[in-house]
């Protein structure tokens, strides 16, 4: 029988657990609300319950589990296998996950960053599949991402790295939550495109979501610009450029084959490609102009599966898919 | 005795070229005008005459020498060994450098862009040595640079990474030769420093320099700062700010130990790498706060220890320290 891994994604909202096999099939996976408000020991209790599911679900015990990945929402060594504070985990702090929840489970634990999980998911068995340099840009209410290079996940000296949403597009531009002025997530997050839409009614432009300004979601105003909306066709128009400058910078320096966009917003598909791929173009950039920009594949499923996929690779030296090596 | 390596800095003004040992010890050095008007068939038996004599000034042949790297200011193809067109190479479409100057010498030969020999040459034998992922920033005519990945020199899908110059900082900014706005170049390029500058005499900026402005170069305002000049100090130090945005962009996508500075504008040292730091620890970003940003150590030495140092590894598969193989 194959070797089977469980992927978690551990979310600020909700906590999933599957079995994946070798082959990145998902065999089982389990969903619950994460409670992140009662602290790290409730949490990681409902992450080992979800594991022991998942693993039940599978028709497996946790002991015929090679090994563990779990994406965490913030900032982690992945060599100690401890997470620092992250701001949707209220009590984390220098929490040392991956030993805890290898001495309460049995399963050998690996910790990587939730966006770098998801878009080792989409290297190894979606939209990356047959690349070997790819950049994934996670959308949703910052903007995530993850960088592959020559087929490993590049997480940088002290694992910090592929942080795309602070990369500054607009020097002294719009204050970003992060302290810093211009950074493309202050422009492109869901809360901003927000924040931009609401600025255009202000300015009197006209909109069928005018009424529901208290309430206006991104999700909403991505919907409207599908319908016809034409503000809301400004901002998706708008956002992909600010993606694409970003897109293109990652080019300039890292030439990529292909570029990989996930998230929520990606329900406006091809018109948000469309403006990305448009401005890549536009700047006259060797390496952005034959950049591939897709959509992502696996949807929720890239972080499980890049979560197992982790540590596999992390379990198993031999495999050349993975740099970091961590855990217990 | 151990191999020897020649080393070739192809520029657009100057041909030079070195007898580089296994430690990257510079044994030979030769230089001389490249003519670069004359065409690509005199500048190849100008360069191949080089060679020669770069050998036997270290009392070497041409056979005794493992292999030979060529650093070529413009757009190649590692793996076929072609070099594209070049703004500073008149009649350079599509030659095949490798081969043609492996025919006539008998020397294996690769080639390498220039900017990623300079920063190959500071990884092994500079301001890089003992890092693992560093970026380096080449400031003169343009603002170039190169990118270490794990060790290797990243070069990307097509041999076109690492074009630092051409990230945007500003959206809509400053006109850059590339044809896009708001690269970095627009605004950090020794062309650049002299507009910019230009413009706040134009706005009645009191400048040492103001009776000298037809005839101003990047030089004299970095000069200038170092005596005190106000307006030459805040171009300095703008143009750190700007450079700053750049680093911090590759930071966070990169997380590297290291950025390294060099070029003319090192004149001014530390009033830029100050500069440089300030805006990277304001940008209130990790990955930025604590890399490196040091001086070049190498001078001109750095592209010719570098196409040499390319050139070892390029022969020696079994080396890990370059990725792309090519030539001959």
């Amino acid at each position: 029988m194959n070797s089977t891994y469980l992927g978690v994604d551990l979310g600020g909202t909700n906590l999933r657990c599957a079995v994946v096999d070798e082959e990145n099939q998902v065999l089982s996976r389990v969903e619950s609300p994460t409670h992140a408000h009662e602290g790290p020991e409730a949490v990681i209790d409902r992450l080992v319950a979800g594991m022991i599911k998942a693993a039940s679900t599978a028709g497996l015990d946790l002991g015929e589990i090679r090994a563990a990945g779990i994406g965490y929402p913030g900032p982690l060594n992945q060599v100690t296998g401890t997470v620092y504070s992250a701001p949707n985990m209220p009590g984390w702090k220098n929490v040392p996950l991956a030993d805890t929840i290898a001495t309460k489970t049995g399963v050998t634990t690996f910790i990587e960053n939730d966006a770098n999980c998801a878009g080792w998911g989409e290297f190894v068995a979606g939209a990356g599949v047959g690349s070997g340099h790819m950049m994934m840009v996670t959308l949703g209410t910052g903007v995530g991402g993850a960088i592959i290079v020559d087929g490993k996940l590049h997480v940088g000296r002290d694992g910090s790295a592929g942080e795309l949403g602070h990369v500054c597009i607009i020097d002294g531009g719009r204050q970003c939550g992060c302290g810093a002025r211009g950074c493309v997530e202050a422009y492109a997050s869901a809360t901003a495109v927000v924040k931009r839409f609401t600025e255009y009614l202000d300015r009197g432009w006209v909109s069928q979501l005018a009424q529901r300004r208290e309430t206006l979601t991104c999700q909403a105003i991505f919907e409207a610009a599908l319908t016809g909306d034409a503000v809301a066709m400004k901002i998706v128009q708008e956002t992909g450029h600010y993606l694409g400058i970003m897109a293109s910078a990652v080019a300039e320096l890292l030439n990529p084959e292909i570029c990989v966009i996930a998230g929520g917003m990606m329900q406006a598909g091809d018109m948000l490609l469309e403006s990305i791929r448009t401005t890549c173009l536009d700047r006259n950039d060797h390496p952005g102009r034959t950049m591939r920009i897709v959509p992502a594949k696996l949807g929720g499923n890239a972080g499980l599966i890049g979560a197992a996929s982790h540590a596999k690779h992390s379990a198993s030296p031999a495999h050349h898919g993975i740099r970091t090596v961590c855990g217990i």
